[in-house]
């Protein structure tokens, strides 16, 4: 298998500066380690648990900067739509259209991004069984588009609580399309906060971990200079200076894993 | 309290006959009990386990014939919406507007949909603690709209299977607002077909009667004349010969609960 | 049906004097509202949180205590074992041996409980699907005893929760047994408070009327005068000095069940 | 830390003969490794799903192959108790008590465990949660035993599966104490099978792979020449003849895990 994926950014765009400063420094990170990178912020935040949390700097300002960053740094940028509307332009500024995973069974929205001929990454929801991913699949390849990426990103657990069935990335696995493993949102806390999410930080390095080993084509990791002041998912971030290490060893992990691939 | 109200229909739209003939029985069926009741159907079903899943009459022609049942039958009707724009048509056509339970979070729907003054009833996510429900409710206060309920629909217990927590009920009532008790789409088992969503329809009785000795505003109870054949959701439905009795035992508690309620 | 069993008591014996107590005012509380009796106490404790909870007044005292009110009164008592070796002992001075939740697939105790002939009820572990108790049923069949009662006390939900799912009880009625609900118990929060569990006393009533109204042979309340300073349980206790009112009202809706049972 | 333990064998002794050729055969892969060998086997099974469930030879007999193969191979012995009577004669036998996952709040199982002075593996049971262990671990301390190892094996995740989460390891690893991760019981279906448990083999290796990458000192892994004809466990033990590459594979990610920390 190729080489490990790593997809990271920070969970909001907040502004130009910022998200070049995040991207450049990742991209920095990941030529070191030999991994592929993928920049991730997102224009809209469209469900943040409470209507006081901050959603970002809308479409438009969002997807120049999105573009920027594509054109500038080299490097292909990720970000999700929420409605079928938004997929035709997002797909002119990035390379990869992200469906959320309350959205994950959306008609309409999985058409029309798969219609834009982007790659489509789909969240896999947290009430959705890991083999439920095959009829989302066929919803994005019912437009001709097969440039899927599914995500395990934490499955509901009693209230309050995510726990990611590592069984999930290669049942997966079996649609023959590449799979993520969200780090960072499969330790959040939906709702843990009251009027906002908790999360588990110190956990992010663990799934990472665990899913490299098992075996994954991409990590997605948010990470932000200052978590506990980001406007969205601070709570499970990972600090942007901690982020060298950890590609690194996530490296020496995927290489094993690519070497001697688990044979189900 | 008021006596209990009766939300009833067929999941999707299949024609107008078939509309008015169902909401004429069930309206025969709620005066004979002493229920108040509100017509249910929906006009697209936007997220169908499966492509191939039907997805109903459309827009346009759906909410016709809504209007018709709420004129010539003179019931409150009740449908989904499933984007921001689709709120204010909807809201001319029908009485309640109902934000379906993947999309509770969805913060320009919510915004959307209390805008049109309409009454509005939130179905909990799957993924959703019920004490998390106050952050959905302040969403849609913001819009000055304060006519809300909110509906118990079952949560995520594994894979494949919800369970419907009766602690739901009250703790969603600390809000002020009406709850509901969803009886059929409770015994919903997300995906359990393969390409399409199994059903416990025998326990949908048991959910409704727990739920109506505990104290509900309403029941939610999706009927058809023939479920086995039903476009969606047959596998949960209630038959219609069966809905007589069903009324009129839920009543019966009703008159009880109402009587003697819980005293949290 | 017959109409409701009451199986109430402290969680464990305390003294003598404290059992009488609560024995004689239950049984006052259900001769008045026409319920069944059934005084319960454990003698032991044996598997509290952490080891400085309180076990109780031991077996051989323990034993006298109850079997002086089984005479004194003229109640049935219950009590649970926790050893093959308890059951012959237990069974000369109890009615119902009970089987802990944790002991549900203990081979050896459900024989040894079964050989004596006396009523077993057990408790359906945290970890079991309701479907699986006929193959605790039958290890107790076995022995040649088909006295038997099956309760629900709440399954494992995420960490520290459990949930009571109300379609566990017609699920088990299809064995033929009674069932039993223990709506104290399914509001246990497991460990909820570190080095002893949490509980929510408010929802218990809640547990307690949906069981009932959904029908079943008894219910399991665990009750004490002063909740907050019971050596264990006192979370998810009821107040001795609510019994009547709950009781009487249980038996409201238990007449209601009785005379319209769910026809699955 | 030091290179990885490995705790394999049949779930259940047959005979003296297989007990010595699978222990024979594992301490060669494990030697040829460099991984510390431990052998495990049940002399008794004590919580068969069902009655016809086969319960193995007995505590004398099973005993007697459990020493000979300790100093015939000279390899440690593992295996589990059930009543607090067995711990002792059970420790002349073996090294390392195993306290089954129902019965790991047992107290006086755990204190008699403790009280033996041998090594005591507990399984965190499948209703708890990994932060509770503490409390287990304060039982066995208190009588001055701390030769304690904590072993995740799943949790319920809904009826009839279980999943096994990550965090649960540096949790369990906070206690101080040698935390294993059991790969094949962790994929088992309890009562999936009706009247036997069900399992999910092909992902066994999935489980140990992420744990060993996470950091672990040991995994059990349940191993049979023939599993689909093994008396109990054997939709979920992998196959004695891929033993070596299993190991061999998790030998190479434990010099990585080791050499590499995760700082949580």
């Amino acid at each position: 298998g190729r080489p490990l994926t790593v997809i990271a950014g920070p969970c909001q765009l907040e502004s130009a500066d910022h998200a070049q400063m995040i991207a450049g420094r990742m991209k920095e990170i990941c030529d070191a380690a030999g991994a592929q990178y993928v920049f991730k912020a997102s224009y809209d935040k469209a469900n943040r648990t409470s209507l006081s949390g901050r959603r970002g700097l809308g479409m438009e300002a969002g997807l120049k900067i999105l573009s920027d960053i594509r054109s500038g740094l080299g490097v292909p940028v990720l970000t999700d739509v929420h409605t079928a509307e938004q997929c035709a332009p997002a797909a002119q500024a990035v390379d990869i259209l992200q469906i959320p995973a309350f959205l994950c069974r959306q008609t309409d929205l999985l058409l029309a991004a798969g219609e834009t001929g982007a790659a489509i990454n789909v969240k896999k929801g947290q009430f959705l069984a890991p083999w439920d991913m095959v009829n989302v699949v066929a919803k994005i390849e019912s437009t001709g588009n097969d440039r899927i990426l599914l995500t395990e990103r934490g499955v509901s657990f009693g209230y309050n609580t995510l726990v990611a069935d590592m069984r999930s990335l290669p049942i997966m696995a079996r649609t023959g399309y590449p799979v993520v493993m969200d780090a960072t949102h499969s330790v959040q806390q939906p709702g843990g906060q009251g009027g906002s999410s908790g999360g588990q930080r110190e956990f992010a390095p663990v799934m990472a971990r665990a899913a490299v080993a098992v075996g994954v084509a991409a990590v997605f990791i948010e990470t932000h200079e200052a978590p506990d002041t980001a406007p969205s998912d601070g709570p499970n971030m990972i600090p942007l200076d901690r982020m060298d290490r950890l590609v690194e060893t996530l490296m020496d992990f995927d290489r094993l894993a690519k070497a001697d691939p688990i044979d189900l």
